[in-house]
């Protein structure tokens, strides 16, 4: 039997959902906790990887295993084995033919900062910091530039192995709530630290160190202005994987 | 120079705010950053203590320095010599006779609960994990027993070396927000335990365990019912100190 499991991680102290040699990954964990569960090993395979510090609420992954347990129950039984900072949220089993990581049409990610002088600890775990504050109306016309079919090719860290650096960007908005804001994207796939650069991109053009035009010139040649950061990890969740 | 400092802290890996031989604690950080900057040993007063894994946004303290730099800038000053999970977020000269701990008049702490059967890994840090769902109006009928001066001799923990019991609740309210559950408490002060130990009791009226009678009756003769647990400290977060 194959079973879809949704995941949830606070990633900080992990190296990212990819086992390593060193370090503790995600996937780790969850085929330790399998192997705890079942007395038998199983390579649990996720929607995508996750980087060091990137968190997930919605993160898919299936395993196959022949444990006597309905599929709905798997996730109960399974979390007590998972250290805190990992949880099974559900599981059921999968449809025939389908593959966590190859079946993924589509994939909603947020990234999450404050703005502030000074440092706020309670905030800094899930959220980056930003100062100056950006404005919102050009942090939104930024956002317009991504949406549809792009070449991200000057929107992706150096050491991407993809074959094709064209994705689509379905929806790239910008909310407020409970003193955070919330930079959130969907796309048919991500390439390596795609949206992080985007939310450099975006807090930019808010901050104004660069321009919508500057976003869709380097989405139109490639090359990345030099006023685009990365932001990082910690205010990264990938939200959810959907399969339709 | 009495300086005023607001603080925000983390308070997962503190032993709490006051100075213990075993374990880290916030104020002995705070004087550390305070003898790095200004060369000096000073004791750094609190609002009050906070426990072990007990937040802060707006926690109050002071400090005598002769230091030449003005109070307002004092707090930017001393965070690049704080760990990330303690940040100072302004300061200012304190008025003649200031003292965080006796001049205080009045105490917010938040109490944060999520409702779900599963544990989220990216909740637990700042929020308790509460099931089944509380039902509000019931939730709120109970905060209503608190208001007012009452003698909180069952809703402190033993150990507890206050000289009275009697103190005055200005507000206990019920709000939502992000998902998370908001009990925000307001007072002239809090004995040990008492906002974990009146969250035990409101939620546990949400949900049934108990009736607003019963904590009527136990603020009346001062004996905890067994149905009230103290709720875990991962919730609670001192809000502010207020001084008039």
């Amino acid at each position: 039997m194959r079973i879809k499991l949704t995941l949830a991680y606070d990633g900080t102290d992990f190296c990212g959902w990819q086992s390593q040699k060193n370090g503790r990954s995600v996937q780790q964990e969850v085929e330790e906790a399998v192997f705890k569960l079942t007395g038998k090993r199983a390579k649990v395979t996720g929607s995508g990887r996750t980087d060091a510090g990137v968190h997930a609420v919605g993160q898919v992954a299936h395993l196959d295993t022949d444990f006597p347990c309905p599929a709905q129950k798997f996730y109960k039984a399974l979390n007590p084995l998972l250290p805190g900072d990992v949880k099974a949220l559900s599981s059921e089993e999968a449809p025939a033919g389908f593959n966590a990581c190859a079946s993924a049409k589509k994939k909603t990610y947020r990234y999450s900062f404050y703005v502030t002088e000074t440092e706020n600890p309670l905030y800094m775990r899930y959220a980056a910091r930003v100062y100056p504050a950006p404005d919102e109306a050009l942090m939104k016309a930024a956002c317009a530039e991504f949406i549809g079919e792009h070449d991200f090719a000057a929107f992706r860290a150096s050491g991407s192995s993809a074959k094709t650096t064209v994705r689509t960007v379905y929806g790239a908005e910008i909310t407020k709530s409970c003193g955070v804001t919330f930079l959130t994207v969907c796309g048919s796939g991500f390439l390596y630290n795609m949206v992080r650069i985007m939310a450099g991109a975006i807090i930019g053009a808010g901050q104004g160190r660069l321009s919508a035009e500057d976003i869709r010139a380097a989405l139109e040649n490639g090359a990345r202005p030099k006023e685009i950061k990365t932001m990082p990890a910690c205010g990264l969740c990938l939200m959810s994987a959907e399969y339709f």
